[in-house]
């Protein structure tokens, strides 16, 4: 049972918008992700999501509003809401979610990625 | 579905050993609690737990040998697996188990805190 430093895990890939589980939950994946630009509007039917920021700042849009998000600040999701994560510059946030969450939720399309551990090719 | 500032949040409180929900993500309970000295060994049989350390140093014993946290470091400790954690100076932990699971894990006693929400006075 290793320990993860979140800053070294960070430190290890550049890509956006393409998360990397870096520990499991019982059945929920612990994941890095770094962002920047505007993602989809989508939303998860049966889960919700947490994201906790840790470096940057992120708008989370929402139909009843945009949340604005700073370092240190956590947001849950709730399941069947729907999101659309937005950032300026590169933000890094930390998710977590049931392992199989898709992060296009609903939506799908070509922006899905597959799981990936950090440090491994994704399965896909 | 407000968000939450994990250093806000923190300032709220200063007992020892008794975590607060701060939010909630499906049946799981994210919690912040401050910690120092020593807790006791025990185990959770039926789920893991995750500690994120945000300030200070925590020392977490094992049967296997001690892993040592520092800001920024996470650890899941399995389920079913002996634990106790340490620290010499106040250590500020982010914690996420599934809700109504206890403290004290399967050792129960005296130290048992009842599941309490941040500003909330706990149900007992």
């Amino acid at each position: 049972m290793p320990k993860v430093n979140l800053e070294e895990s960070l430190s290890q890939f550049d890509d956006l918008w393409r998360p990397k589980i870096i520990a499991e939950l019982n059945d929920y994946k612990v994941q890095l992700v770094k962002v920047q630009g505007e993602w989809v509007w989508h939303k998860h039917q049966d889960t919700d999501e947490l994201f906790l920021v840790i470096a940057g700042r992120l708008t989370m849009q929402m139909r009843e509003g945009d949340v604005e998000l700073a370092p240190g600040d956590l947001l849950v999701v709730p399941r069947g809401v729907d999101h659309c994560p937005r950032a300026s510059e590169v933000c890094r946030l930390l998710l977590i979610e049931p392992l199989g969450t898709p992060n296009t939720g609903d939506v799908g399309g070509e922006r899905t990625a597959p799981e990936e551990r950090l440090g491994e090719r994704p399965a896909s």
